[in-house]
């Protein structure tokens, strides 16, 4: 019956709240929803009362300082996770944040050094580590069922990037977003990218902003060097026009290859054939599972983290991830703003 | 804050309370979770605590009786279908039974006599009509924009007929279960050929029971003609090896063609071209919908009709037309037996 | 170096004289193009000049008379199959005879007869039968690797019958042509039907007319049964709007499943892996073919089995088999007349 | 009545011949197969009989000699590229040469000095530009439709790379090829990106050799700039497992996105929606075409141009644009090896 609080209750404040009542009806220990804090009190209330939270707060500090919230859940704005996630750590809370942690990665490193000094269980959302699909790619190459990696590509293509009206507008604005497609998309292909090929090595980037005066880039692309020896292209765009959540990725390995499209998410392609992956106690295979379902694994993966039963790492991406993402996205802006390639090596 | 109770705690009994809980946190008039009952006391108890259910019973007069339950849903085996829902009806309660609905389509006569007489809000589960692509392609048609329909093909592929133990027991049973492909598939298959091409005027069909012994079929196909001029070929079976839940069809108008995958369901391909659906208020489009929110959109529906705001048809399926769906399944099998086409307009 | 003579110049005419030359070039007993006959003389005579066919004529007789005509093609309109092709036989000629061969089974079987009666090589060109991907589709089936098959499932859509223009006329009209969509593409359907899955037993069919005045069908559908224990379902229509070639075919065995779309036709899924299928002494796999490719290879196959190397059957359709298709379409249409299933084992 | 004489017979030989073969039957103007020359006098003989070449030769200078040819193709391997090639200008022959043009850009551009300086016309065979498909894209960009371009990502997967004995033991041999798939595959994405995005401005590429000790690199990958805006990603393996001919690329424009899979190579999509392209003479669309043909259509448009009727470009690709492809990979390999983006803008 661990007790979550939220710092947000827009986009990611609904599919986390969703993942957690879900996880309410088919948990060994339901979570217990007990404060969201938000800017607007009127929004905040509303999605405390549908969700059944107990209460809620303008000020994030009430959370934060809540006996009953064990766990907390950073899912504002890119500008607001560093200092919110920092206090939790220090109050004794376990803590998510959502990706790409705070603007750049000085504030994920000192989002990281703060959970650690504290010793609480931290985790970046990097949710699609959890989709079925891609817990089943993981399988397969931990299983040197693919050979050694050779290839990584992947692109996260969204078309929306001239409509800024669709998405939040802070997600425009370098103050409050840190970065565009880089921060946004890029970092989900770089998590994977580890997850799936390992560490990096070395990136030459390129960064396009398309829009004049936007303050956040539009695009990013980048090749890139494994440690492992594997080579991979990646690529992040805003401006794929007609495109609308298409995170498509290829492994090669010497034996074998791998593909996935997350518009597709239950099927993962080995070696030319489709396979319909569905995890246990959950439906028939071919009844189909939806982006909404990776907050269900990865909070039911968090919470036993937190209960003690598992760890974080190496299945779901702890704050050490988020930073190792921050500085591989960092690295490929400065390749591209200094025209060279960048070594990036982890820790 | 309608009141709910269930008979059956299984398959259907989960995607239910799934749905419920779900409806609980985003819609206007939260659905309560009053009672559930079922045969095994221990399965009902757990079910109910972890759905939140307030009482559970192994008798299911107790929950057509409870004063607290509105609406009365039926999601268990077809054999008990007609007697609890007809019960229900008669003691006022709103009632939705999944689909076949009972083990013939006299039972389902009775049902909706029943519902008929007693004045109550009926629906017969014929989930698929509400995924929203489904939902669009009758939009389509509606409007004109595909013709005049001419051809509805439409097969419905699952493949584990050889191996029984993956489904309920039930499902092999005649008794239990009335059929097997025809009303398990086959209804699905049927109801959405009148919900899109139209009523039913004759069938010409064949039914196959490839495993020595069974009491049920295993496999149902028929060609067909409707009302309004079109024709059509339907399958369904279980022993399409290797296919998991694969319903497709395709609607061929004089000015367009619609296609649909229940495996991509997101998806409706217009004219040779994807589209990407999603309802307002849920997710951006590409951040993908499972199978179990077709009941989301269902029992919103339902709870709408019910609370008086709008009708269970056309959009969703009342008594009637599971009725209708039972006939037609009836004579494809009555036309397989003897071996000629049979008429079979409705009313 | 066997001499080869056409009776026709359009479609099917371009088609086995692009194939012709190209084993020109490639096979080791290079054919000539010695004659070929058709109405117009202008359109004959540039059709002669253009593959470098040696002589042309108004008058099939003369190509039938021709001494160094070794084997006759008759690739004109349905009407035209069954004299020229009978008399080219008792000539002693070999004879190819596109399909539907003749303007009915009774058409069919006068052809097959005066064959067997001449003792020359026959084929019907069912030339799908020859694509590499249902040649291996074949094989697999053959090997038992699919087990017992239970179910056929074919469906041969185009969408060009409201536009009667882009087709030959002759193809409308029941004199000229002897059924519509029924003998141009269900006979392909039905042929590769008995191809994969063995003899048919009984059918069960519809037979539509869309456009008021028409003398052919616009679309065929029928269920059917095999007299190995399979079941089935047919489908041929000229009105599924905006397809272009869309002939697709699934078989499912206890051991697993095959799928074939025309329109990608390098391509056989088997059981769920796509495989991209290339003869020897061709391209690289993945370098594609085409459907004018099926010709060379049914043509390859044909003069080897008049050069005496292999019989065409059972890889190749003979007129037998010609005569088998008919008689099935022709089932399908009494089934669509009388309303009842009809039996049509063959010999 | 044009005179061909060819350098090579092996694949691409083949796939000239055929093409030549084909365009004697359709074309206005049909070309003569003149000579032929190769290193082994029994294979060159034999190619030279099946394909109906007049003469053949072990020595290309008796080809670039001869008086009755007109046209010299230069289908031989990259090292034999450059003195043949700049021979036959010189004799006045118009001349057509593979790509890679030389094993280097200052071979390519030794040859369109000579190429020039005769005055002759002179094409680079980037056979992928006269892909129906790919010339439907080219008039959807020129007309506008898809507004500015965006982005341009092209991958060429191939998988045979750790099996040598499937392709030509000189590929893997730098001195006989120049470089692996940078030359072989990566070209063609230069091309076909220069082809539809525009002229390159700046590249940023990895490049990897993973078998030790081959002399030709395996893959190669670049992260790149065009001069009127877009950005792109290209790449290009041999070691994408099982993959076997897999050149896809894509185009985001303001406008729209085109997309495009070679081993489906008569499909465009074209926002979303797949259209199957046909050209006119051919067949009706659905009835596909092959890789081959496009040497048809590549060979149409070169004697064309020959014939003075029409210019090799902007739609074909000259010297001048072989020249840009090789000076495009070179700027990739040295981005490669010297750590650092390159600016690679073109005349």
């Amino acid at each position: 019956m661990t007790g979550v609080g939220f710092l947000g209750y827009a986009f990611m404040g609904r599919a986390h709240a969703h993942a957690l009542r879900r996880l309410q009806s088919t948990g060994d220990d339901p979570p217990r929803l007990v404060a969201v804090t938000g800017r607007d009190a009127g929004a905040t209330r509303a999605f405390a009362e549908a969700f059944g939270f107990a209460r809620w707060a303008t000020d994030w500090r009430d959370v934060v300082a809540d006996p009953d919230v064990e766990v907390f859940e950073n899912l504002g704005p890119n500008a607001v996770h560093a200092a919110p996630t920092i206090a939790a750590a220090r109050a004794g809370k376990h803590v998510l944040c959502e990706k790409p942690m705070g603007v750049d990665a000085s504030e994920a490193r000192a989002m990281l050094d703060a959970a650690r000094t504290a010793g609480v269980v931290h985790m970046c959302g990097f949710n699609y580590r959890f989709l079925p699909a891609v817990r089943r790619a993981c399988e397969i190459i931990g299983a040197g069922d693919l050979g050694d990696v050779l290839h990584f590509r992947a692109t996260y293509r969204q078309g929306w990037g001239a409509d800024p009206g669709r998405a939040g507008a802070w997600r425009f604005d370098a103050a409050q977003a840190g970065a565009g497609a880089l921060g946004d998309l890029m970092s989900h292909v770089v998590d994977l990218g580890r997850h799936l090929a390992g560490e990096f090595e070395t990136v030459a980037g390129e960064i396009t902003t398309f829009v004049p005066g936007r303050s956040v880039d539009d695009a990013a692309a980048a090749v890139v060097r494994f440690a492992g020896g594997a080579t991979g292209v990646l690529e992040a765009t805003r401006f794929a026009t007609g495109e609308m959540n298409r995170f498509t990725w290829e492994v090669n390995g010497t034996r074998g290859t791998l593909a996935f499209d997350l518009e597709r998410l239950d099927e993962l392609w080995v070696n030319g054939r489709r396979e319909l992956v569905m995890p246990e106690g959950w439906w028939p295979a071919g009844h189909g599972l939806a982006w909404e379902h990776s907050f269900v694994f990865e909070l039911e993966h968090f919470l036993a983290a937190v209960a003690g039963g598992t760890a974080v790492a190496p299945h779901g991406a702890t704050f050490a991830d988020g930073v190792r993402a921050a500085e591989v996205c960092e690295a490929i802006a400065r390749s591209a703003a200094e025209g060279r390639r960048i070594a990036t090596t982890g820790p």
